[in-house]
């Protein structure tokens, strides 16, 4: 039995997200009968972040067993059975009990706006368009409060699964504006670090975090959410399409 | 009688070129009607560059005449009532007689290839995928023997409307690596100024630049294709997704 790691990038858009969904196109969905083909039989993949349908991934880690030996060059035999929207960049043997999700010390995600007055054709699935008056300042200051452990109860549907609603954020911060994909745009971005996130969570932080910044919410109001506040207290939770799933840390 | 001047991006992928065709979805024929809305009847647009089916642009320009007034904000009332795979990024009235195609000086145009073993999903549809060795000094040899007024016949499909081919190159270049949408891509770009374009010229010039790149094809046999030689004497057309119109200058 050999325990295999998986990196993968994906373009969201026309997937219903990562989970294996009956008469769906998901990301898992995709990738496993083409390990089954490979491997013979049926491969279950553990995935270190579920991201949620039109959430995109260039730094996704998977990982599975397998008893029969893999084809030679198992990544580009991988690329060539899926889809062009998903791609596996690395395929390889991890060490022994390897798991993708339990090994996992931290999970990174990038949301990014597009801020200009005019939508960019070539941003419209990967960046949200945000044409209004923002305080970089106000922002700056939500994200210097969210490091450490909190409460994220107000962050995360009221119908959840979640047992526990402590995560601790490692790291936080605006970054931009930065050129956007045909070098016009103004993208300005958020990004975070955390040992791990619940449902929704980065983007009902972008969502609450941008009610802040068009000055119709209190920063002080944002402090007070990290505290186990329900979840009607927080902002909207902000469109799936700009979120990335940029990386995992591994111990 | 007004002239207006429209600057316009557009993501080719969903179109079959800019020019308006009976029954099939074009960059002028989702533009035309929303005009033709706004100013209550038939506005022909005319284009710097007839783009072909997949190329997208970042910096297309369109002209046309109107006699009644526009709407208050034109550049709105077009992005609203058009795809969002185009964009209207500016309208305003023109210098009288303003002409986008016959007032045009220069055109400018990229080509973008994705060198990484592993195609990206990001890019699948805005760089072609060119995993193979490439000469980086034979592609600036070539590029540095563009400048000047050639014969492009080799460049353009032999079954022509074209009547002139002299095309007179103001600037070409090859440059990066550059980072690309993802931030982890490696996009080598072509960038070539001419006072005008035939049809496919950029591509079949790109096509086969990559052939002496590639070592397959000789750098003093590009230099003789510029002297009027026959179109099967040149190499492939190269894909039309890798292909951006980025901007037009005029006097």
């Amino acid at each position: 039995m050999t325990t295999y790691r998986l990196d993968i990038a994906y373009d969201g858009t026309r997937f219903r997200g990562w989970a294996r969904q009956e008469g769906l196109r998901t990301v898992q969905g995709e990738l496993e009968p083409a390990l089954e083909r490979l491997f013979g039989l049926p491969v279950p993949l553990t995935v270190a972040g579920r991201t949620d349908a039109g959430v995109h991934a260039t730094g996704q880690v998977a990982s599975f067993d397998a008893e029969k030996a893999p084809p030679e060059d198992l990544r580009r035999a991988l690329n060539a059975l899926t889809a062009p929207d998903v791609s596996v960049t690395s395929a390889a043997p991890a060490p022994e009990g390897f798991d993708a999700r339990r090994w996992a010390r931290s999970r990174r995600y990038r949301y990014r706006l597009q801020l200009d007055q005019v939508a960019s054709p070539f941003e419209r699935h990967y960046a949200v368009h945000f044409p209004y008056p923002l305080d970089r300042d106000r922002l700056d200051r939500c994200a210097e409060l969210l490091p450490g452990t909190h409460d994220f109860t107000a962050f995360t549907p009221t119908d959840t699964e979640h047992v526990r609603f402590e995560r601790e954020i490692i790291g936080a911060r605006w970054r931009g504006p930065d050129p956007g994909a045909s070098g016009a745009e103004e993208i300005l971005s958020f990004e975070v670090e955390a040992d791990a996130f619940m449902r929704n969570m980065v983007r009902v932080l972008v969502g609450t975090m941008l009610e802040v910044g068009a000055g119709r919410r209190d920063p002080d109001s944002f402090a007070e959410l990290l505290t186990g506040r329900p979840r009607p207290e927080a902002g909207e939770t902000a469109p799936a399409h700009g979120l990335f799933l940029i990386g995992v840390k591994y111990r």
